[in-house]
């Protein structure tokens, strides 16, 4: 499947209405001043990434998302045999796959953080179905990785809820969501077996239909005092 | 103790003799293209964060280098008990505390993670001593929280050894470090305790007397076979 590019900001349009262009002759005079598409999401511009203060006037805001941790198996291990080169060239494809069916959901790559990746779902794009998309961008990613048949494999997390989205610290300003939620999935995903897509109660609820009939087990998350049922989607 | 900020570039300097200006009068010209100080060095410039390949001429180079990764401990349980804007605020000044800890000894705050920040010391800015001085920055870390009191502490974790440094995925461009001596230096991290400083054999070796005494034993890290020696610094 292939992605398709936006001509204007989708963020800065359903934000704020305002019509930034991203492509085109028209995006020539933004790009002279360095406005251009956000490496977390390509239809998204340098605004939504780097000036969420200014623009939204106000340090953070809370919002309904989902959170999405994908994280390549057995990457620690396989960095003991194989070499840099190699290692960096299975990374470089897992951001690649990774990015693409998070950006095919509208969906925003928000952190690589060594051989895991973090993406958020409903901000700056909204999405009112973005648990569900979420899950369908999990589930391109298992195909992908599976039709690849080599030693990585891929354990994915999502949860969603009221997550705090905006900048945080001062010195190193960086745009990405915290709070239970955002635990919660990284613990989910931490949970899962290569190959495997587990998801929270909240997610199937939201989710509806499609995934009413999943197997379900409950699981002991690190930091967490209960047990928590997870679903296998 | 404060930072000291450097009129150019400090990277730029070292690796190319380039002088590229990041404050004062000099710097205006620079910036109208983009060109200021890195979010994670304020003593580096954009340049040494985002186009590594256009002035490295390769994608990754094989460096020497000193991991450190630090993890707010019980931030899982908090963040089920505070509200959204406290634990902003205790991430914030987390954050900050470490960035300034970290670009006291020159080195680069490449990512923080939710309740984790990573750090790299010997690139771009170069430092013979680089292990040495990540074990100064852990400790002046250690010392800002222990002065805090409050029902956060910090684990820490340090190890050295090569890594591959570069520009990772093409459609997400990252700059970051990987390889063992990553992995290894996260997994350090996650067996230190609130408060402590955990190091590895190679950090020991390379910081020389001043580790000389200091207790040590066998721990069994999540993903290597074998049981690994730590040291508390």
């Amino acid at each position: 499947m292939t992605l398709t590019y936006s001509t204007i900001c989708k963020g800065c349009w359903q934000q704020k209405h305002m019509p930034i262009p991203l492509r085109g002759l028209l995006s020539a005079p933004f790009r002279a001043v360095g406005i251009k598409p956000s490496r977390m999401n390509p239809n998204l511009c340098t605004i939504c990434e780097l000036m969420f203060e200014r623009t939204m006037k106000a340090r953070t805001v809370t919002i309904d998302a989902t959170v999405l941790f994908a994280d390549l198996r057995a990457y620690t291990q396989l960095s003991q045999t194989k070499t840099p080169a190699e290692m960096a060239g299975f990374l470089d494809e897992f951001y690649d796959r990774c990015a693409n069916a998070i950006w095919r959901h509208d969906g925003l790559l928000n952190k690589t953080i060594g051989d895991a990746v973090m993406a958020i779902f409903n901000f700056p794009i909204c999405q009112a179905d973005h648990a569900r998309q979420a899950v369908l961008a999990a589930r391109e990613m298992q195909r992908e990785f599976a039709a690849r048949r080599d030693e990585f494999g891929v354990g994915i997390g999502i949860h969603c809820g009221q997550v705090s989205f905006g900048e945080f610290g001062h010195s190193h300003r960086d745009i990405t969501a915290i709070g239970t939620v955002v635990n919660t999935a990284a613990r989910t995903q931490s949970a899962a077996e290569a190959g495997q897509i587990l998801v929270t109660e909240d997610v199937c609820r939201s989710v509806g239909a499609e995934l009413a009939n999943v197997e379900a087990r409950e699981y002991r998350l690190k930091g967490f005092d209960d047990p928590i049922r997870l679903y296998a989607a």
